[in-house]
């Protein structure tokens, strides 16, 4: 068997000036990274705003589970499969962070013949987005500390800082620092941490910004810290808000690769799916609507987190509206949330299978409550039987839903032809209703209640004192109408991670509160949050190499 | 009066294929990253290579001071001169680094109408060559810290921890951190740092190595740490060396832009010129020295540092051999090295000039040692008085070296013509017996005491009793035949900055060692440096914007 990097490194790829001519896009539309990567202008969407969208796929999945889920495979597959069948479409990702390529295996870039190219760039520095992010974030750190040793006019209390630093790389020694050491003329002491770059706030608003001038207005409003009289500081009052958007001049126009099978790819932005809202760039997916009969994207984790950030975020904030959605799952996967071990779930278990199935028939219900119509992939592995991949169906059928079923990854788009085909049959015959689960005039805990219940299946929500005092004093700030972004485990439905299935009579525990402003959303963290991950006793770096030819190994 | 960046953005700026086509560059022989910047690729080396090389002119200075001596403004007006005088010209520069361009108004892409354009871009995040080295250089940090949390199997001392970290900003605060806090699984508590991303290893390699599998190899020596035993634990311990060099694959490359005139220049690479060798990368020169007549190159800081280290370091390790070398001056840098107040510089003052002149006769001694033909330039003020130029052009005479006026700043190549013309008639009539000032085979004494004496004019050598510990130690571990790296201050002749104009009867003090096994050299500390800025009480930043027409002020 192949390894991704291979498959990637035999791809016959194209320029991407022949993939932007096949959606319309003109040699001044885009700006050449190589000959393979290009970004898109700016005024690309000022010429084609007026086009009629075409239909928005969002790929989700059930809980995921070690055993994998591929839905990064499917969404490039089904891309690739729609282009197939005679529609054009193209795929809508977020890009990889580089820490944990050079931590454990594993990227964003799909995986065996549905992948985007050129993998390497991709899973590397790509256009430097990121690397622009990290310098934005961590310039108004800098300002930050440097105000504070300058005389500290705006009053900034040292202990109440919350803009952490940023860097790209798994980096545990990093978590918790002391900064400012080495007396009077080396800064101010304060206890400080860096976080991956994917957590800053700053991804998150190159994320949900429509334009240039709407990112720097989100990052005005940024709150990095309070003063001694609790009031907050924002990076408007450190007057950051100009150099940083300043930096991010490029890192805001998304960039366009292509699939193994040529399809086009717009990958931009890739906030964390925790305490972010984990979905690609919103000028990305507004872009690709208006070149596109069909638009695929993907968002983090699973639908409990994932899809329904996707409506109630990303949807609520850009004013898009899905047309259809998958739901992924493998029967592997399902058997796990059956109770299977990793090691048996070769062996046919239609037992475990109807157990683990609640897990996705959870997510069913919930896609069902957003009144989004959707199709649920099967993403299938040699191992499966053709008994448990008959009960799938059946247990699909029972709950209202279409199955398809997907062997993107060993045979690309042609393995994905059935799938592309119901998403066609879906879009054509079906009407989506969409709208999101909560309305902004809630309070805030209204809203967190709407989703630990009606998503979670929680029976109610429990809040630490600490909690309960962040959200009145956010309240009090006016931050009321501001919609939730969840910080929950993937793992479970409920915020236990050991709970595998569908967990019921559960409460949800809901410890701290953090406010991201700029992006416009109240992060609430059920449980400790990583927002730093760190490296495996031996990390995948090790493996890496290029030799004099410029050939990679170890990379995936 | 126009801003630089105003002046920039006027240029009748050309697509970059045109500017390589000039050069004979083909489509297939860059990457181009936009319109107007490109990368040149590592086949072309291989495809250029026994071409006959051009005249490599190497551009330095007097020691700088406030008043400003224009070094990289006359490299880049040089470039344009020879260009109109029907010279097939290259420059050849350094990459600046964000770090002060938010701090303290001040680039490395000249200025006036002698510019390297897209000016905004390459003060900016470029081609993301430093980017990458940061990540390269922070991913063997993590590597370190991850094996001393992993069980340290290499008995790496957490106090003997030579690679701090690196960032491409200026924060103070980063200067001296302690990291690994907060408990058994965030890592192992150590004192720690971070530099700029100029002052790093890795910079200083890149800017050395012949090629990717040279640079990999060099990656492999870098020194990290010493054990509990004392013994040196290296890049290639940690097997941190092929991710390092996968990760700086786009890096190497060298960056193809143009000037304000469509001169081509290769801009790459940018180590720090005090802990580092402080010039361009190997490969861009040697590439620019196929492609061209004259390849206009500089140095960092005056001459006893730039020059010294251009001709004794990378000149010694790539076998590049000089053929002219301009020094430039100003009247009023020369005002205030014979102790004129930065105030009084309009005045003119034939006596002060006369002693200040005596700086500028030590650099034209010490270029002769190295049998380099010289020419003067005085960058031209408008307070200059005719007296005053008069003076320069006598005493440069009596030292027996042409002198040619400048205005490259307000008048561009035109304003450089007579020091083109001056160039070429030096380089046609009189050969370079170029060759280095000291021999491999000698002690690293001997070595920093031929800088010292020959090129500082120092009485000799005073050594920290640690830093002859470790000169006999780094002599033990097998690397006496490396060149030295002095770190010094630039704005004297001597080791303190106070000693300005041609000190004399001073004795140099050494205070501490540092070895760059990677990139090759010794690096010799005399006084406190500096590898963190600090950013000022207003920094530069807060003056920045870009406007909703992508329109950038603030930016120089």
């Amino acid at each position: 068997m192949k390894t991704d990097i291979e498959i990637a490194q035999e791809a016959v790829i194209q320029p991407i000036v022949d993939v932007a001519a096949t959606i319309g896009l003109e040699e001044n539309d885009i700006e050449l990274h190589g000959k393979y990567k290009a970004k898109l202008s700016m005024d690309l969407y000022e010429k084609i705003k007026d086009k009629p969208n075409g239909k928005l796929i969002l790929v989700t999945s059930i809980n995921p589970t070690p055993a994998g889920e591929g839905k990064s495979t499917t969404t490039v597959g089904l891309g690739q499969a729609l282009n197939r069948i005679g529609k054009k479409a193209i795929i809508a990702l977020r890009e990889p962070s580089l820490g944990p390529s050079f931590g454990i295996k594993g990227g964003a870039a799909g995986g065996g013949y549905s992948q985007v190219i050129p993998m390497e760039d991709i899973n590397l520095h790509f256009t430097g987005d990121f690397h622009a992010i990290t310098s934005a974030h961590n310039l108004l750190s800098a300002m930050l500390d440097n105000h504070l040793h300058q005389g500290n006019e705006l009053q900034i209390d040292p202990r109440k800082i919350l803009w952490k630093r940023v860097i790209d790389l798994n980096d545990r020694a990093l978590r918790n620092i002391v900064v400012g050491l080495g007396g009077p003329v080396q800064g101010v002491p304060r206890e400080d941490g860096f976080d991956i770059t994917v957590a800053s706030e700053v991804m998150a608003i190159l994320c949900l910004a429509d334009n240039l001038m709407d990112l720097k207005e989100r990052i005005s409003r940024i709150v990095v810290a309070y003063t001694y009289d609790n009031q907050p500081v924002t990076a408007a009052d450190l007057k950051a808000a100009g150099a940083m958007a300043l930096l991010l001049k490029d890192a805001i126009k998304p960039n366009l690769v292509q699939t193994l099978e040529n399809t086009p790819a717009i990958i931009h932005g890739g906030p964390f799916a925790n305490i972010a809202h984990g979905c690609n760039s919103v000028m990305a997916t507004k872009m690709a609507l208006k070149m596109s009969d069909y638009t695929v994207t993907e968002a983090g984790f699973g639908a409990d987190l994932g899809a329904e950030k996707f409506f109630n975020i990303k949807c609520r904030l850009s004013g898009l509206k899905p047309d259809a959605t998958v739901i992924v799952a493998t029967v592997r996967a399902l058997k796990m949330h059956g109770g299977v071990n990793r090691q048996e779930l070769k062996t046919e278990n239609i037992a475990a299978l109807e157990q683990g199935f609640e897990n996705l028939a959870k997510h069913i219900e919930n896609v069902k409550q957003f009144e989004v119509p959707l199709v649920v992939a099967i993403n299938r592995f040699p191992t499966d039987t053709e008994a448990e991949l008959d009960k799938v169906a059946e247990l699909c059928r029972l709950h209202g839903v279409e199955v398809a079923l997907s062997e993107v990854w060993s045979k690309g788009g042609e393995g994905g032809v059935e799938l592309a085909e119901k998403i066609v049959q879906l879009t054509e015959n079906r009407q989506s209703y969409f709208h999101t689960l909560y309305s902004d005039c809630l309070s805030l805990k209204e809203k967190i209640d709407i989703i630990a219940t009606r998503i979670y299946g929680a029976d109610g929500v429990d809040y630490s004192p600490n909690a309960k005092k962040q959200i009145k004093e956010l309240e009090q700030q006016g931050h009321r109408r501001l919609p939730i972004c969840m910080a929950k485990t993937q793992s479970s439905l409920s915020d236990d991670p050991l709970k595998i299935g569908r967990p019921t009579n559960f409460r949800l525990n809901v410890r701290e509160i953090r406010a991201s402003i700029g992006a416009g959303f109240i992060v609430v963290l059920t449980g400790q949050m990583l927002t730093m991950p760190g490296l495996p006793k031996v990390p995948s770096a090790v493996n890496m190499d290029i030799d004099a030819k410029g050939k990679i190994t170890g990379l995936f």
